[in-house]
This record gives structure tokens, C-alpha cells and sequence, in this order.
């Protein structure tokens, strides 16, 4: 610890009463020095606070550091009688809130990024139940939006060389499937796999977000031979296709903030570079909602989808002894799903390639699909008994989707998407979007043509 | 060139019309790939406009991208209204020019930190005729201060072993005491030398700003030995002092955005934690402006500095022949400095301490002092004769200044500088201020007493 | 591939007949590409041959890449009819065996030197049967003595930021105290843990020996609350011992070339600079063959050691139920270590000193007592009931030892264990060995005090 | 400097006599941290020995360092008695002077592989006064050809982001074309060059060798617009020829122990696959001893080449008053080369080419053609009038040679010219050279057609 901090950061624990005082002197003080020391006082004291302590603090921004009402009102009212872009600058200096200026200063301090951070994910979990935070919540994600601009971050390859300190990082951090211990991590860094993650130079331990890749020969449509530890390690010469299986996001405090879009394309990019013969770049992602959309069938689309589940499930409610069909279709599966692999198969991908591709109120149900189809993917296969673990069993009867990416239509489909809401489907599944169309839309037939394409 | 950007690049280039539509396009495009690319277009295309070129750019920025008026009114209204944290964060929104977003997008293009910073570089060289860009100036310094804030920059020792790419650019950018080439840098670099920078992740191969630092036995009062590159190399083991004798910006683009107070202080902890024999630490700085200054005198101090002056220069005029008492300075130096060494160093002096500590209309003169005071430094010595380099002579006939700074009383002297406007002196200048003072102020010694004090 | 060795290693393919050619090639080579080339293709074919093959190939190069007999004659008469320094020279060049330069010549090959290690690792496995290969194991442990001179290792701290690839192996090769796993490892890495490593730079991923410290309060005696992956973090600030708890070479090819010495005092160099409070060094030890001594104690001490056990173990015969003083001892510990502590100490403390201590036909009988003392260790404290895990009951009775490292006295204890087999004992073990001593040898009690004094 | 050796070394320094009885006990001492503490003394001691000191220590290194004579011819008998593998072992032991061990355990002292190659330096100045001292160079190249053996040495791009240090290095070495400070270090680093380096790991800050490429469009045969430091940069684009106009080994210490051959076909694999578009890779060489060759001739070629160049000359001599031709030679390139390029480049070129290819009692007079042919190169272009510098035309009238470097072919070259001394040559010159065989061997044309293929 250097001297004049030592020196400052003892004074300041001998004087200082509270996190409110040393904010407010942070603020009002303009030796750099003194700033960082305070800013460091304040982070451990931030550290040490609980959560009760921690919404206290947050309340006490809310009241003592938001912008100057009164301020706002005279500079506004000088820029209405005479505005000029220097007034405009001015009315802009007196909204902000001090609260961003605050978080700068805090910034300065010893693992200030971190606790700034971390701060926000604090402020995440509380939010619903205290909608007055919100400011404080605009306030961080404007900071981070900037801070964490794409500019600054960096692309690196993780594999088995990266320090364990990171890899830790990964295993605590994949909420997709997760990594069963070191073994398990080994296995999806193995040569035949390719792992990347954006980092922030102030966070030089963090991977602010990550995505595992298989390289496989054909579209990966089942889960579990990427899962497998002790499936055999594949050449890669022999290798056509990039699967992206997992992609996580690693920072609560992030949340919002747009990372993921922009790893896939420059990954995309990465491995185009590194292996030339890679020539199909494609998700293998889940369908988290689809079985609770089944469920809530009624309010995910009244009684089109309910026609559609009610036609495909009379048989199933007789073979499984129950009268509800979604409970009918777990049951099934649950007992053994292999067995009803042929009879459910077409039916449950109509069923899912209505749930992917029509809307409600205007917008997608499925948040997975969204993404993708905004980032300019095409809906390229569904997989039906593709992930038949019990949390793929449960969340979507084990259904999965490839999102397939392909370098001279993303912009043109995301563009499309954006405007006119039109998704691009593979050749096969716009065909079979036909007939589920009539079946879900039946007098709309039009609507349908216009909105899926086959490329 | 990956081939996401290449494809887009490629289109880009075929259709755009002009830097004004690739802006409108990137702050209103929401891939964010596609915003990528044209923030490239828009950098590659900025790099090769001439200056005419980049000010029409810049007046644009004034005159499109700048707040909504009709929208800040109607938030405000909305926000006056009925005032809640909300609608003030709305209002922020609708506040901060479009132009602040648009710089953040540019950042994502390669190059593009660089290049906003040389922008702002280009900016400043036309803004004192061309007021009307301050918006656009006051827009990129917010972005600097929170983009450059010192959580973001990190130290690092600047050596022999440095990558000549770096080196090369501290020959370019020191401006207080020029590098002669490789050679006069070798010595600067030597094993009793120390040379550290602040750099950026974005800007790996920048420094933003180096200090040059100086191991002596005793505190180092000429400049020649410092700069002299045939000087023998000390043994670092007897050096009991460190002084700073060169600190610089090394981008224009970033003036105003406070540095050099930190790297200071930073600079000290670092020294006292590798050479603990080192036990002061102090500056060899210049005074850029004193010749000027007496030059000026009426309008630095009306009669009272004239009365110093005079009084000392009567001798001076017969001697030289001059009847301007300035001007017969510079010719008895011109002619031979070293002769007048003992006649000369105490008026000088005198001048100098009056110069460096009085206010006039509640100002330092003096640039260099006001920024080592305001950071907690203390008036150590006033050294005639010390810089007889001809810039040297020109700039303050010779004399140059020791700051020094003391760990346990630099931030006493800041809070004392900020909130009292009072200076800390050494001892032996505190006598001769009295004295001085005494011809300065004549009928207020008591303001004296209160303003200096020797520690 | 570089196109060259790839156009090289094509022709080798198809006209290579067997590894025997192609050694001879590579002898008589002088094109320093081809060399490496053919260097390459028998890395590439010993890397896939089975036992059997190996060993032929071992016996081939006995056969034929010895030195040549009758050019060894007549140099030597040359040289013994006029002997000269160079026509020495010239004897050393036909006596080196041409083995030398062939293994000189494999390791310009990818993987060269790695491959020869693993192949000395590969002989010394077969070394006992096989006698005649023992010249081949003198020809690259005479290579590996200079390649792996002290002068080319380089010392590095091990931590939970090291790269998996590296900590992998350390899971792997630690078999002294083995590692369960990465959590042990981590627990092993922790803040009050040391790791440090020597590294080669042709073998950049393989870290060639280790060692694992522990940072204490007070001589840590007992191995469990080392080992105790739940253990709780100790701040360093409190410690004032660092203790090697285990040492571990890695690459059984390198088996003989001495590392650990060097290891041990260049860590406690790093200690001391890193943490000036650790004023103690000591290692906590196994006796790897305690046990098996007491068994053999006839061939270990003929009846004198057997006269020791003898009086000790009257009472244990009768407790345990066996006649035969070791296996009762066994019998005791196995069914409850802990009710015997008090009994047993002190009894098994003086047997393990004369263990530790005497010498049998002018050999020390514990090969780790030998390493430490002839490093200039000082035997500092026997702890009874130290490791009660299986493996430290049935080597040792669960007995381990510290062995002190003390930099004023090492170079002395050293010269002194080497001139005269002196051993340095601390002061309560001296005492101690006194008593042992009498009843040790009986008539010779001079001799000891000789041998031991306490410093 | 670490405590122990702290310890050990203030001993050694109060206790050592001279360094002769420092070696002695370096020699016997086995305590390894107490040999480093040796090693280092001796280091220390001998970095300040005068040039007088030094031959003292290599005289006594001889005396006293060699192996014992009496021994050998014991170990020879039994040897020869009874011959084994394993008494040829220890045959290879005694016979192994003592000198070999004791630079290997100097060589674990700090900066010891340094001073070792510093002292091998050393040694060769005064070899050829002191041929006694061969010995001592034959066992310090016997361990450097197996320490810098190729396996232990790593290629690195050099460049202006390499450290000053280096950097500095090549600008003291080069010695084929002097580089005239930074700048035109700065221009043969540009874009449309490349340097490479062999580095060792006990030298890091030390490159071993290293080589500088032009890359040009077309083959350059002058030397000029290469070293212009003002010469235009070329785009690499545009590139199809790599030129490797300079080699340079860095330390005298290790000359004769080969690297060039390795690190040319190394860069050319290195270039090959960052600039697919380079297919041609050639040398522009100097032939630093034609003038003198040629002054030489009767030595060089008895009558024969005196004929070529007295027909060649007759025309000079007149021209220039001169009458000897090689003098006449000179005089008309002293006044104004470029003045008689039409009328010397026919005849030169062919005097060249007898000179480059012809050998005397099996051997060719030119070493850099020796050099490069023994590496397999093709003679690809003389080229008259290429290096007009003082140097350039002093050496070889100017004269310079492009050394083709052909993957496909420089195996088969490399073998033909070890085995038949056959050498290779480009079409154009194959043509040239029958002609000037014709004059040079007359009556052996024959000899001529098997030496000399154009492929």
C-alpha cells in the first residue's frame, strides 16, 4: 500500500463517521489524491455493509445525490428564453445527477470497477421491490454502457493454458448446461472444442461473457454427444461446422449492457479465420419457456395454439392416462422418452416452430429466439429429443433449435427483423411453417408468406 | 479483415454518399455489427479529410447532432409537472446531445478511441475561432474524463527495456526539456533514472502522460547535470533525493483532462517502495512565464513589482546600457551569464518569490506553480542561474524552482492552497518573503504571516 | 509444418526403411536441415513404439553407436608415445561415444527434448534387467547434467493464476502427500500457501520440480491441518515459519540430476525477501522407511536396535496380543492411534533418533535424513502421531520429522555432515540422543558427543 | 541478492586467495549452493581481470584443469583388457578434462552462460599467439554446441515494438552494412521489411544471430535502394522476392558453432506462411575477398585466371596507365564507376563466376559461396556495379551475388555439393560458365558439364 494512501486512508478511518459523510465529502473534494483515498474508504465500506445496509445506502443516493431540481429549473428556463448549443451543454451538466460523478470518483479507488459492478448486481436483486432505485439503476447502466463500450473490450481464446483463476470463473458462471468440475471443464476445452470470452482491461480476472464452441462434422442437433466427458476428441480437419452450444453472460452487475450479439459475429470471424474448412456456423440453443408457453397455452395464444396442442394430443392423453395434454406429454417422457420418438416427433416441431416464429401482442415469446433473429440468424433446424435431461425434458419436453448464422445475410435478416418483424427460415422448416400456419392462423394464410422466406 | 466487417465494409463503401448519412445511419442503426462497420467507414473515412473538410465534420456535429429542443421542453414540462427521480432520468436522456452517443459508436470501429482523441486534438487547434464548437469540445471531454478515468489508466516504468515504438514517442512529445535523439534518451533511461507513464488499454502503444525523475545525492538545483549526456551515471545506492525534472502530456487530445497530480504522488509511492533510501522528493521545474511576466509588469502587478524591479535594476541599466530594465537584463546575461551570478542571484530571487507566491486578483500567475501547489507541493528553493540553456535565459532568465513533496503533509497543503489560497514555503524562503513581501505590500505585512509558513 | 521439413519429412516417409537407417543417417548427416528433419522422423517413430520396440532400439544403440574400439587404441598410443593437451583433445572426441551426438542431434526435433527425457524414463524402467544399457543412461545423464545445469532453470511461483496445464501436472506428479482433486490443489494455492517451481525453457509446460510450503505460526508438526482442505486461510502477517511440507520431482527421466538442494534455498531466498517476518525455515517430513527398519532391524542394527525395540516394546507384546514387537506396535495403532500417544511418544521419539541419526556400515539408513543433512540441514524436531492417515501409520508409525533450514549455519552443517558425517541437532534432541546413545552403543559414548552438538 | 548467497559470498570474498584456489574448491566442493556461491565469485573476479590476468587464467586452466594422464592410462588398460561398454564409460570419464565440469558449475553463478561466452570470446583473440590455449577452446565449444544446440534456441520477428535493448544490439553487430544509427535501424524495420533473431533462454536480452530481409518486387541486385534510410516504403502487396541482404552473428564467443544454415530456411518457412505470395527467396551477397582474389591470382589460380584477367585487362591497362590490371581496375571505378558499366560488367561477371565456382585443391576460394551452396543455395545472379560504397568497390569492384534459396531443391543440392562438390547454377549463368570454362580449364570442358547443372 503506497505511503501517501496509507497515510490518507488512516486519517480518514480515524475521522470518518459514515458512508453518507464520505460520500458527500468525495464529492465536494478536488485534490485527486484525497478523492482516491476516499473512493477507496468508501468501497470497503461498501464491501463490509449488508444487504440491509447496502439498501440504506442506495436510498441515501436516491435522496442526497440526485440532480438539482432547483438548478434544473433556472438553467432551463435561460436556455428557453435564449437557447444555444452552450446553454443545451450547460442544462446538461446541471441533470445530470451527481450520482454519476459519485461512481467516477469511486471508480478510482482500488478494485473500483469491481465494486461498482458488483454494486449494481446488488441493486438488481432489489429493484422490483424498490422501483425508487431505478435512478441510481439508469444511472450505472449509462456509465457502463460507456465504460464497457465494445471499443474496450478484448476478444481472448480460453483453453486449458488460461490461468485457473479464470477457469474457476467459467464453472461458476455456465448457467446454460452446466460444468460438472474440472473434468467436465477439460472435456469442452479439449482440441476439438474452441472457447472465447470478452475482457475489460480493469477486470483483467473477469470474462465478462463466454461461448463454447464444438467443431463437428454436420449440424450438431442432440446435446448430449457435446456434453459427453468421455466422448472421443474429434479431428478438426475433418470438421464443417461451428456449433456455439452455450453462451453466458458472467457479470449480474452487467445485465443489459449488449455483449452477446457482437461475441458471436467475431467469433464467427475468429474461426472462419483459424480453420478455413469451417464452413456452417450455427447455435445449438434451448427453448426455456416452450413447455410453460404449452402450459399458459391459453394466454401464449388463446385457442389457436390450443387447437394445434388438443389436435396432436388426443392420442396422448389416452396412452398416458391424463386428461391434460401438457401433463399428458411429460408423463410420456418421463417414463421413457425414446420410446415415442417417431410418434411425437413432427408434431412436437410444428408445435415449436408455431411457439419460435408467430407473435403475440406484437413480440416473440421465446427471449432465445428474439435474440437470434435480431442478430440476424436464420431458424435453421428443430430438434426434437435433443437434450433429454430432465432439465431439458422440463423445460421443453427436450426439444431444442440451431440458429444458423451466415456471414453475407446477417445484416440484410437483421435489418429485415428489425423492420418488418420477418424471420428467415431454412428451406424445409418454411414448408412445414406452411402447414402449421393454416392450422394456427387459418384464415391468414397471406400474412404467413410474407413473413417466412426460405433462403 | 474478418468477413462480417469486409462484406459490410465492402457495401458500405459501394452505397455511402457522405460522412453526414453514415452518422445518421450509425445512431440510428441497432445491429450492432452493422454499427461497427460504419463507425469504421466513418473513422477511415475522418483520417483522410483535410482541415477544411474536418470543420465542415465538426459543424455538422453542431448543427444535427445536438439535443432535441422540442423534446426538452416537453420533458421538462412533464418533469416540472410532477418531479420524480424518473422523469428527471428521462430527462437526462432527452438532455444529452445525440453526439455523445455517436462518439460512443464510433468508439467500437478499429482505431477508434485514437482517432476521437486526435479529433478532439484537431478540435482544439480551430476552437478559439470557432466558439461555436464548444459543445462538441465540452461533449468529448465528458466522454475523456469518464473514459480516461485513473481506475482505467494504469503505471507502468518506462526503461531501456521498453519496446522502441513507445520510446520513440517520448522523444516526440517531451516539450519542457527537448530529447536529442537516441542517445540523449539512453542517458534519461540510465540505472540512476526513472521514467514512468500513465497508458490506456485502448491506446497500448501511447503513453498519455511520462515524468522524468532524477536519483541525486542532495537536492538538484542546476538543470545541466540533469540533461548533460556525457554525465557519469550515479550510483543509485547514495541517492537520498528524487527529482521530477520533466513531466509531460503526450496527447493533445486529452488536455484538460487531469493527470499529472496523480502520476506525481503515484510516482513517490513507487520510488519509496523500491528505494527506500530516497527521502525527498522534489521538482526542478521552470518558470515559463517570469520574463514575460516583468516584461509585462504593469499588468502583473501595477507599480508595486515595478518597484521591485526598479529598485533592483537601477545598477543594471547603467552597466548595460539599457535604460528598460528587462531589457538590460537579458543583455548582461546574453553577454555572460556566469559573470553576474553573485550581483544578480538575490534580487532575482527576491523577484522570483514574489512572483511565484503573490496573487493578483486572486490568481497565481504562474501556471507551473499554481498546479504544484494546488496538488500539496511546498515552495523548496529558488535556484538562479540554474537552466542557461538559451530557452532557459528567455524564458525567466535562468532561474528555475525545487516543489517539493512530503508524503505526510500533501494533502494539509492542498485543503490549505484550495480553501485559503495559502502556500507552504521552506524555511529560508519564508525569511526572504517577509522581506519581500514587505517592498511588495508595504502597508500589509499581516496577510503575510497568514499566507506563509515555513514547515 | 514449415514447407521444408514438410518436403523433408515426405521423401523420409517414403524411403525411411527402419529407425536403425535412419539413426545412421542422422550420425553421418552434415546438412543441418536434413539433421533435423531425420531428427524429427525418430522422435516421430519412438514416440509410437511399444515396450519391446523400445528396448530394441536401446540395444541397437548399444550395438552400434558406441564409441569405436580400435580408434580409441590408436589415439591413445599417439597419445601415450607423446602426450600433449590436444592430442587429449583428440582422445576425448573418439572416446565420447557417438550415442552422445546422436541424442545431441534428436533434440533439434520438435518435441527433442521432451522425448529424451521420457526416453531415459523408459530405460531406467528397464535399467535392472537390463544391465547392459546402463552406457546409454550414462550418455544422457551426462547430457542432461549440462542441459539441466542450474544456470538454464528458472524459478517460478506456482498459484491459483497459473495455467491448468501446468497445475494439472502437479495434481499428477505430487507423491508425497497426494492431491485429491482440484479444491486440494486449491486449498494448496491459497493465500497462506507458497508454491514455487523450477521451469526449463525447452520444457516451457513442465514444471521439473516442486515445492509446497506452508506459512505458519509456530514449527506446524502435525501433517493434517496442512492437508485439510477445509482448513481456514491464515493471514501471512501472523507467521513466522514457512514450512516444506512436500517435494516433488517431476520427470522421472531426470531422475539423479540433482534439483531439490537448490530448490529448497532458493524458495527460502524468495521467502525471506517476499516476507521478512518468517524467520523460521523447516521442513515437515515423512520417514519413509521407519517402519521397514524396525522389521529389518536385525540387518539394520543387529541386535542393538533390537535391544532398544526390545525394552520398549515388553508392554506392548502383552497389550496387543502379538509376540513380535513390530506388528504389536502395528496392532496398537491400528485399532486407536490416539490412546497410546502418551505411551508411545517418547519410547518411539528416541527409536526414530537413532534411526535418523546412526549410521550402519557408514550410511545413513533414511535416504530423506541423508538429503536433508548433507543440504546442511539440522535435525530440529521428531514428532510422534504426526500423519495418522494409513500410509504415514505403516511407513513411520505415523511419525514425521522437521528438518530446519538455517541460512547462517547450512554451508557449515553442510561441509561438516560431508568432512565428517557430523549431524547438527537442535537442543532437546540433543539431550535426548545422549540417553539414546547409551543404550545404543553402549561403550562408545564419546563417539556421539563427537558426532551431535545442539547449536 | 539472496540471503544465502549474501552469507556465502562475504565469506568467500574475506577467505579467497586468488582465483586459481577459488577454482580448485570449486572443483571438489559438492555442496551445489556453495558451488553457485563459487561460481559467482570466480564471475565476479574474472569480469575484472585485465587482458594479462585472463591469458594467466587460461594458462593455469591448462596446467591444472586437464585430465589426469596417469588415470587414463590406468583406465585405458583395464579398458583394453577387458573391453566393455561400461569401461569405455569410464574411459569417457577420466578422459573428460576437469575444465568441462568447471565451466559447467560456473555456469550456475548469476550471469554465468554470459561470461562464459564472453570468455570464449576473449580466447580466441589470443589464440593464434597462444595455441597451447586450444584445449580450453576445444571443451568450451564441445558444451556450447550442446547448450545452443538448435533444440534450445527460439526465432523471434524483431521489430520496432522490440525492446531498445535489442534493438541497440543490432546496430553494434551488424557488420555486413553498418546501420547509421536509430533512423536507419527505424527504415530497415519498416513495413516492407523483416528481421529475425535466435534467441537463447540464459541470454534473453542477447540475440545469437540474426538476419535482415528486403521485401521487393522482382530479384534486387543492388544493393543501394535497399539501404536508402529515405527509400520509399513498398507495399507488401505487391511482394513476390524476399532478399536476405545481411546475416550477422552477435557474439564472438560462439563463432564456429553454426546457426546461419538453420535460420535461413527458418525464416524462409516463417515468411512463406505469412506472405503466401512471396515464391521467390535469394541472398544479395558480397564476395568479400574477389579483390583480393584477384590481386592474389597466381596463388589463387596460378596461370589460369591470370589468363582471364590479363585478356580482360589489356584494354584497362591502357586506359587507365595502370599496368598491373587489377590496380588499373581500381583507378578507372575510383574516378567514376558508373562511367564504364557497359564495358566491365560482361567481363567482370565472368572473372566472378570462375572465382565462385571453381575450386583450388578442393576448395572454393569464396566462403560466403562455401557457406551457401554447403546450405544448398543456387547461384542465381552476379551482379556487377550492385555496391557502389567505398567498401563495396574495395572489396569486389563493386560486385555483389543473389544465393537462391529453392525448397524443393535444397536437399539435393545441399547433397550433391557435400558429396560431388557439385554446385548449382541459374540458366543464364550456366551458359556463361561454359564459356568461361572453356578459358579457365581448356583442355577439361568435361569436368565442367558433370559440376555445373542450370535447373
Amino acid at each position: 500500500m503506497p505511503q501517501f494512501f496509507t497515510t490518507l486512508l488512516h486519517r480518514l478511518r480515524v475521522r470518518d463517521g459514515d458512508i453518507q459523510s464520505l460520500c458527500r465529502q468525495l464529492i465536494s473534494q478536488r485534490g485527486e489524491v484525497t478523492q482516491t483515498a476516499l473512493a477507496q474508504r468508501i468501497i470497503e465500506l461498501y464491501r463490509t455493509m449488508d444487504s440491509h445496509q447496502r439498501l440504506d445506502f442506495f436510498n441515501m443516493l436516491v435522496g442526497e445525490f440526485g440532480s438539482d431540481q432547483l438548478a434544473i429549473q433556472q438553467t432551463f428556463e435561460q436556455h428557453w428564453h435564449n437557447p444555444t448549443p452552450s446553454s443545451a451543454t450547460a442544462l446538461f451538466k446541471v441533470i445530470e445527477p451527481p450520482r454519476q460523478e459519485l461512481f467516477r470518483r469511486m471508480n478510482t479507488g482500488h478494485r473500483g470497477t469491481e465494486t461498482l459492478v458488483a454494486m449494481r448486481g446488488d441493486l438488481l436483486r432489489v429493484l422490483s421491490d424498490q422501483p425508487q432505485l431505478d435512478v441510481i439503476d439508469a444511472d450505472l447502466k449509462h456509465l457502463f454502457r460507456s465504460w464497457f463500450n465494445r471499443g474496450f473490450l478484448r476478444l481472448e481464446r480460453i483453453g486449458w493454458h488460461t490461468s485457473a483463476l479464470i477457469l474457476e470463473k467459467l464453472i461458476e458462471r455456465e448457467a446454460v448446461h452446466e460444468i460438472n468440475g474440472w473434468p467436465d471443464l477439460r472435456r469442452r476445452l479439449a482440441p476439438d472444442r474452441r472457447c472465447f470470452a470478452f475482457f475489460h482491461a480493469a477486470l483483467p480476472d473477469e470474462p465478462i461473457i463466454f461461448i463454447e464452441v464444438a467443431l463437428t462434422r454436420g449440424l450438431a442437433q442432440k446435446l448430449a454427444p457435446l456434453l459427453e466427458i468421455s466422448s472421443p476428441i474429434q479431428c478438426t480437419d475433418d470438421a464443417d461446422t461451428a456449433i456455439f452450444y452455450s453462451i453466458n453472460n458472467c457479470l449480474h452487475g452487467l445485465r443489459g449492457i449488449p455483449f452477446g450479439n457482437f461475441l458471436i459475429k467475431q467469433v464467427v470471424d475468429e474461426l472462419g479465420a483459424e480453420l478455413p474448412k469451417i464452413k456452417r456456423f450455427s447455435t445449438l440453443s434451448p427453448m426455456p419457456y416452450f413447455a410453460q408457453a404449452l402450459r399458459d397455452h391459453r394466454r401464449f395464444a388463446r385457442e389457436r395454439l390450443g387447437r394445434l396442442l388438443d389436435d396432436f394430443s388426443a392420442d396422448l392423453k389416452s396412452e398416458s392416462g391424463c386428461s391434460e395434454p401438457v401433463e399428458a406429454l411429460f408423463q410420456l417422457l418421463h417414463d421413457d422418452p425414446t420410446k415415442h420418438i417417431e410418434a411425437l416427433s413432427g408434431p412436437l416441431r410444428r408445435l415449436a416452430l408455431v411457439y419460435l416464429t408467430f407473435r403475440i401482442e406484437d413480440k416473440l415469446f421465446d427471449p432465445v429466439a428474439a435474440f437470434h433473429f435480431s442478430n440476424g440468424a436464420r431458424l435453421e433446424s428443430i430438434n426434437p429429443f435433443a437434450n433429454l435431461k430432465p432439465y431439458g425434458l422440463k423445460e421443453s419436453f427436450g426439444m431444442m433449435v440451431n440458429y444458423g448464422y451466415r456471414s453475407h445475410q446477417v445484416e440484410e435478416n437483421h435489418e429485415q427483423f428489425v423492420r418488418s418483424g420477418e424471420i428467415r427460415l431454412s428451406g424445409h422448416l418454411r414448408s412445414e411453417r406452411e402447414l402449421a400456419a393454416q392450422l394456427w392462423e387459418g384464415d391468414a394464410p397471406r400474412r404467413t408468406k410474407k413473413h417466412a422466406q426460405s433462403r
